[in-house]
This record gives C-alpha cells, sequence and structure tokens, in this order.
C-alpha cells in the first residue's frame, strides 16, 4: 500500500492511497457493508455515479458469524462473494464484540463472547481476527483492539491501551492476505496526554496507517472535537490516519481540517432508513407531516436519482408503506450526500479554499 | 386506445397496444406496484433492460387509502407520483375491498368496508371506483366487478355476474380522465356456458379491452385451463384479452396459447421475497442448506445483474440476514423471467414456432 499527500490546506490533507483495488481518493467516507451489503444498495450502484464509493467497510464479527468463513473462502475472499472490486477495509471485530455487553468476556488473551445470532460461544483473539480478515481478503484490515465506552474511569482506559499495544504487535506478527495492508489504532479517549502516550506506543509499529478508535462512543461531542483539533496532525506525516465511526457532515468536516483522512459510519444509511435525510439545508424528517403534499425534491441540489425523479411526498408515502423503495432510495439519497460532501472537502483542499469550520 | 393484432399461432395472438403513455406490446406480463411501487425496484430498473416493463399495475384500494388520493392529485397523477411514464393499469379496488372478508358488506349500489390501515369506513361503488381511476389517471382503468370465490355455489356466481352487468354499464357512464381506456371484466366462475352467457352481456359493451376475472381464486387449475381452452379465444378478436391475477409461468404459457394477451400476477414479485425464484431449471428455494456454498449463479441463462454478478450462497446469505439487497435481487430476476416469458412467446408466435402447450 502506498500513500501520497497531494495538497494540504492547514492541516487538513487531500492524498492517495493505493491498495490492492485500486486507488482511494481522501479524504474518503467508507459505507459501511456490514454484513456483506451496504444496505439497501447493489455493488453496481456503489460504483455508478453520483456514489463512486472508492471504499466500502466489512464487519469482521458479522461476516465471521453469517454466512461463515468457509462460504466467504469458496468464493475466494469477501471481494468476489459480494461482487464487489474496489477496495474494501474489514474491522477486527472487537468493537462488536465489545457492544455485546453482557455475552462478552474480556481477557488479556482475546474475547469470549455469544453470538447474537444462535447465542453460541466463539473466541476472538489478536491472532483469529487477523486470520478471518485473511480469509476475507481486504485490502485494509484493523489491528485487533479494546475500545472502552466514552465514560470509562482513566483506569480503565489505560488498561484498554495497554491491551491493545500489546494486541497491536501479535497484530503484527500473524499472516495476512496478499497485499493487505493493516492499520493499528489508538485508544486514550478524549485526553490528548492519553493520546500521545499511546501514539509513542504504537506510532512506532509498522502499520500502514493509523486508527483513531474511542471516538464517538459516548463522550460530549466538544471533548471529541477538542481533542481531534489538538491531536490529529501529531498523527504520522506519510500514513492515512482514520477516525473510526464518526459521524455527523459537521465531525467530517471538523476532523478534515484537523487533519483526519478517512471515516465511516453507519449513520448515513442507519439514519435513512429511520426517516432522516440530510440535505444542502440541514436535516429533514420524511415523516413530518409537512411533506405530506410536497411535491418538491429531499434536496434541489442533489444529482441522486431520488432527487431527480421523486417528491418528499412519494417518499414520505414509501416510509409509512414502509415499502423497501423507501430505504433504497434514502440510502442512495444520504450516502449521495456524504460522498458528495468529502469529495467537495478534497476540492476545497486541492484548491486551496478549505475554510476552517467555526469553533463550537 | 388502439389494439392491432400483428400476429396469430393457433388461438396465440402477438399484439399492440397503443396507450396514451406508449405501445405495449403483447402478450404481456404487468408487474404489480401496489402501493406505487413495483416491491424493492425503482421505475428506472422497471424501464431498462433486462426488464423493460412496458405496463405497470396500481391498486386502486391500496393508492386510495394511502398515500389518499389529494397527495395523487398534487402530483397530477400517479405517473408523476411515482415517476413513472409508460403504461399503468389500474384495477377497480373491488377484489382487494372483497378480500378483506369481514370488513366488507356488499350490496346491490357497491361495497362498504374498513381499511386494513386504519379501520375507517370507506365506501367504493361503481363510479366512485371510476372516479377515483379518474384521479388516478391510468391509462387502463378497470371496470367495478364483482368476483366470488372460487368455490362459491352457482346461484352466488349468478348473482355476482349481474351485479358485474349493472356496474359495467355505470362505469361507463362515468367520466374518465382525459385518453383512459375502461376494461370490462366477465366473471362466470371455471364454467364456459356462464362465462359464454356473462360475455353475450358484456361483450357488446363499449368496452376498450375485456378482462376474465374469477379465476385462480381457489377453483382447481385444470378446471381454469379447461374454461381457457374452450373460451378464451371465443372473447372478442379486435380488443385486448386480460386474465387477471394469473399466475404461474405454466398458466401464463397455457393461456397466451389460448388466446389471452395480458397478464398480473403477485407471484413473481411476492414469492422473490419469499424466497422461491423462477429458473429456466425450474424453481428454486434459496433457503435450501445446498445453496449455502453454491459459487453458480441462480440461473446461468438469465441476463439479470443478480445472475450475472452473484452466486446463489451470496443470495442465500442475504435471505438468512434479511437484507433488503435480497428482495431487490430476487425481484429483478424473477421478474426477469416472467418478462423474458411474456417475450420470448410473442417472438414465437411471430414466428410461428410456438408449439401447444402439453395438455394436462
Amino acid at each position: 500500500m502506498k500513500f501520497t499527500v497531494v495538497a494540504q490546506s492547514g492541516h487538513a490533507r487531500a492524498g492517495l492511497l493505493e491498495t490492492a483495488h485500486g486507488v482511494i481518493e481522501t479524504p474518503i467516507f467508507m459505507p459501511v457493508g456490514t454484513a456483506g451489503t451496504v444496505k439497501g444498495l447493489t455493488v453496481g450502484e456503489l460504483a455508478a455515479p453520483p456514489l463512486d464509493a472508492h471504499v466500502i467497510l466489512g464487519n469482521t464479527y458479522h461476516l465471521y458469524l453469517r454466512p461463515g468463513l468457509d462460504v466467504v473462502r469458496a468464493h475466494g475472499g469477501l471481494h468476489r462473494f459480494i461482487g464487489w472490486d474496489r477496495p474494501i477495509l474489514t474491522d477486527s471485530g472487537g468493537f462488536q464484540v465489545f457492544s455485546l455487553g453482557e455475552l462478552t468476556q474480556i481477557d488479556d488473551d482475546g474475547v469470549t463472547f455469544r453470538s447474537h445470532i444462535d447465542g453460541s460461544l466463539h473466541r476472538l483473539t489478536p491472532e483469529r481476527s487477523m486470520e478471518i480478515q485473511e480469509t476475507l481478503g481486504s485490502d485494509i484490515a484493523m489491528a485487533f483492539d479494546q475500545c472502552p465506552p466514552g465514560d470509562a474511569e482513566p483506569a480503565t482506559v489505560r488498561r484498554a491501551m495497554d491491551r491493545t499495544t500489546a494486541w497491536a504487535r501479535r497484530c503484527l506478527d500473524a499472516p495476512r492476505a496478499r497485499g493487505q495492508a493493516v492499520f493499528g489504532i489508538l485508544q486514550g479517549g478524549a485526553d490528548v496526554d492519553l493520546r500521545r502516550r499511546h501514539l509513542d506506543e504504537i506510532g512506532p509499529m509498522p502499520f500502514d496507517g493509523i486508527a483513531l478508535g474511542g471516538f464517538s462512543v459516548g463522550e460530549p461531542i466538544p471533548a471529541m472535537y477538542r481533542a481531534l483539533d489538538a491531536f490529529a496532525h501529531e498523527l504520522p506525516e506519510d500514513r492515512p490516519r482514520y477516525l473510526m465511526g464518526v459521524g455527523t457532515p459537521d465531525d467530517i468536516r471538523r476532523a478534515v481540517a484537523a487533519g483526519v483522512d478517512m471515516f465511516d459510519c453507519v449513520m448515513p444509511t442507519r439514519n435513512a432508513r429511520n426517516g432522516q435525510l440530510f440535505t444542502s439545508q440541514g436535516k429533514l424528517v420524511i415523516s413530518h407531516a409537512k411533506h405530506r403534499m410536497d411535491t418538491g425534491p429531499i434536496d434541489p441540489e442533489c444529482p441522486c436519482e431520488c432527487c431527480q425523479l421523486h417528491s418528499r411526498a412519494y417518499l414520505r408515502h414509501l416510509f409509512f408503506a414502509r415499502e423497501i423503495l423507501y430505504s433504497r432510495l434514502a440510502t442512495l439519497h444520504n450516502l449521495t450526500y456524504y460522498l458528495g460532501l468529502v469529495r467537495d472537502l478534497r476540492r476545497k483542499i486541492v484548491a486551496g479554499t478549505l475554510d476552517a469550520p467555526s469553533t463550537r
């Protein structure tokens, strides 16, 4: 994997990330394809304008449980299983296992958990996570880390950092798929000193990129912004910086200005299905009665098929009728917004016209 | 509306049906778009190859209740509300009101029923049905008829015929949308004598087409086949013949050979969502364990995106994960099969190579 910063504006960077399945232009947003599909969309739609997604994310936890690794292996990996020939990033499975709560037991070696599907008992360790990601054959694998909640005690955060460091070494020692990059993950919550301490441990390791885990996990948003503003640009300049699981359009603008290159979040896709649409005029709640007779588009500035062809009233009707087409069109729209947002940020960085976002 | 038979093979006909929104090549299958959407698909997909649907069906009952006529009217009709500029046929709402069972009270003037959505009380008469269809602005409206179940007593069937005849006159007297055609409906169950008697009443009326209602409503399939074989070709030659709510691929082959031109059925779309796929090798149940590791397509002869790009194992995975994409791909596949079937029948009629289907 090769990463080149092609333009910079303040701390914000425009880059090119070359992977085994093609080049990713950064800053980039990665649509989340949890169980082998970005919910509601075909791979054809994801690759075509206006989405033109450069990379999508797959969830190790979900794919390991269902369909199971033997099925993915029979297809020669996740790309062929889902029919997507562009880059894929896989998470380590850790975050989702930890969020199972009482179904999970963690120790210094790894995590034992019960499947949310059938209650069966499973074990995930750094080695096992890397082995699964090797089978999935993602372009970018993530190190297996421990992510404490946003309201965790400092002692808990420090213990998670120590485990994450020990596990990072084990992940780097594990076999990986041909051409597969591996990113390390920093923990430390919203405490910049802890983040710096963890960077001293993870930064020198031969990871292909560095991710910021442990943000947007329940801490106050201003705390995240302060930490990002102070710290994101201190991450190694020669490697991509990935803010995991974040966030709102404002979060992304702010983090890009702070020096972050990569993002993923279920927000555009999940909120779409729940009736919340992102527009150039702000958020729109499709169930609202005022849209009942509205023959105008969701967003007149949006190039997606939904906005080009359909009215707010039609979308609202489909939403209340629980029609599949609602989820399709809403997901297409929200991802068009998110991918348009990062493309616009990149254009401005390259043109040198990126304004610093207002402080909150 | 203009209908031209361009080729004939036995009783089977290939025709051109010119409507206000374009030409329909018959025999044709009409995908069912109950609530303003063919479930799971965009209008763009419906119009593009391999589907290239020439006409879709909208359900008066559903659209009247939700979104409501004021919403459709604000958009200038159903075409613009759903973004579909090809022909639309609307049913009268009667069949679906009758299938509400205990929520329905029928008399000689019309039907009183309660909404399945909110229990509110409504009244449908021939005039009201035509008024609703006028607002929807379909290219083809259907007369308001009474359709008895397939196991109804002869006296019930005869009473339904009498009501249908009286209501047919009232439908023809009602205002209609500009350029809107109206089809009459024959009842009479599987009894060919009753069908002929009803044709004597409905046939002379100035309807633009004649539909066969009251088939595939619980009667034995061989009884339907016998009636179609004996009777379908006796319908007026100069007008399209529409077999309502039918059916399986075999039903369609048989009915085309008997002289029917138009079909609609929820089978390809509903069965798709329930896991049953139509293929050139017969039916395929996607949940079956034998497909778990199958890297082959649903149907190697199918040109749809699902078969070109995805494996049975992937579809099966999406099915069990209850992913929206499963319903999309399965619906696209099944409709590709149905629309390919009628295109193939038409090609054979034109080429003079249509074999009579085997008798069952």
